[in-house]
């Protein structure tokens, strides 16, 4: 039976690379046939998931340099029964494309914002006087190109390839190590594996916060990851979103996550999964 | 003796705001003059004070419905001997500036990426067919409003009135709650507070976040915030941003410092400092 994924699109995205690579994975360990459907932002991918239009979704969660990707954090708290089938680490590479002769010539610089602090520093190496401008994808930046040669764009060797655009330099991206990490979600229960994920609103009293992080400490369980985000209703109200070393399979975890619940307002758990590892895209 | 405050202009973003209600606030309780000074980003604001070009610099720390503001943080990360003077919570609300005769009329929207996040349902609701563009600061967004009917800008009431621009809906903000804290800093040493501020790297050992939260939990020091930033060096490689309800002046919370040392790998104190209400804007 084919199996569908939403990724943030259009084709060429770091998200299609990421999808493209979970599908591989389907069809080698589970002979599972794959559609792959674009969606226009990250909240209408996880949208699209949540209304059941697709199986699952991959979404973008954090990267080495840019980190937490707010709007799936924000978005998975606000929907219900979502859970996390896999983790997928890509590293990424970015490449600069335009029809320009030289450097010198290029005045805007056009991408998605993570991709555009991905390559400060060589922005501001090779090309200092460029404008930078915002995109909603590093897709969706390639469309600037054709007005001019004075316009560049950040996005990726596969799209330069699909699109058929030329590459002016590449890897561009500051940092060798640049990974990011996507979670593979769907509306089924998560099987279980090495990372948990969870989030959980505190109680306005003081050391509200203390309490949570001691029960993981009292338990010897690793947090590997934590981020706040604002609760959107005053400052310092708070969800805090954290990453375990621990399989929710464990009965020594479930204890743990029961106990979690006492010390917390809202407890949501999107589940145990495994992190596949990505190839260089 | 007249004092400098470096914060990111042009005149009428929000950040100018708080400048002027903090130096309001010298002007009343030190009785010093000041003199304030517009940067491009926040980064050159606090470029500004880490050279010694201004005495103090205004910046963005966090929003009650966007988060964090991870330049700041990472900017300070970065640059030696910045200490906190001040926190100052401002109440923000942003107004809809435009030349159009009618919302049917508008077809784009420009400014600051936070302040499009924070008039998300606004927008959805009231212009659900116009495009979103991300500017450098809210006042930047203003120079596209003379090209033609069909923009709009999200700005302050402020902005509207120096630049003589027409608002046609206001507070167009999602939540009436929307606030901002800005942090005052220097080069000189903080003069102690309510609050104290640090930043810190762990060891890559299992548990490594979990002792220095025990640290204060063992102590009875209330976090009031806890961010991760990315170290850019690999996933999973964190730098930790806390806010203590701790005065650095009381012995004990000296004592907790100093095993804070012994538990991280790379510690630094921001300082601890007062927060003052800002008045509506």
């Amino acid at each position: 039976m084919a199996v569908s994924i939403a990724h943030l699109g259009p084709a060429g995205t770091n998200a299609e690379v990421a999808a493209l690579q979970y599908a591989n994975w389907l069809s080698a360990n589970r002979n599972q046939e794959v559609t792959l459907l674009p969606y226009a932002s990250i909240a209408q991918t996880l949208q699209a998931v949540a209304n059941g239009q697709t199986d699952l979704a991959i979404v973008p969660v954090e990267n080495s340099i840019g980190g937490s990707v707010t709007v799936t954090l924000d978005t998975l708290w606000q929907k219900e029964n979502i859970q996390i089938q896999h983790g997928l680490d890509l590293p990424v590479f970015h490449a600069f494309l335009s029809e320009a002769a030289s450097f010198a010539e290029v005045q805007t610089v056009y991408s998605h914002p993570q991709a555009l602090a991905q390559c400060q520093i060589w922005l501001e190496t090779f090309l200092p006087h460029a404008q930078l401008v915002p995109t909603s994808s590093t897709t969706e930046a390639l469309q600037h190109l054709t007005d001019s040669p004075t316009i560049g764009a950040i996005s990726s060797e596969r799209a330069a390839h699909l699109y058929n655009l030329p590459i002016l330099a590449q890897p561009v991206n500051d940092h060798p190590d640049n990974c990011t990490r996507f979670w593979v979600v769907s509306l089924k229960p998560s099987s279980g594996g090495s990372h948990t994920s969870l989030a959980f609103s505190v109680h306005d009293t003081p050391g509200a916060l203390v309490k949570p992080l001691q029960v993981f400490a009292t338990r010897g369980i690793n947090m590997s990851r934590i981020e706040s985000r604002p609760t959107k209703r005053s400052l310092g109200d708070y969800i805090f979103f954290i990453d375990l070393e621990a399989d929710i399979r464990d009965r020594d975890v479930q204890t743990t996550l029961e106990e979690l619940a006492n010390a917390t307002q809202v407890l949501k758990i999107f589940g145990s999964y495994d992190i596949l590892p990505g190839n260089v895209s």
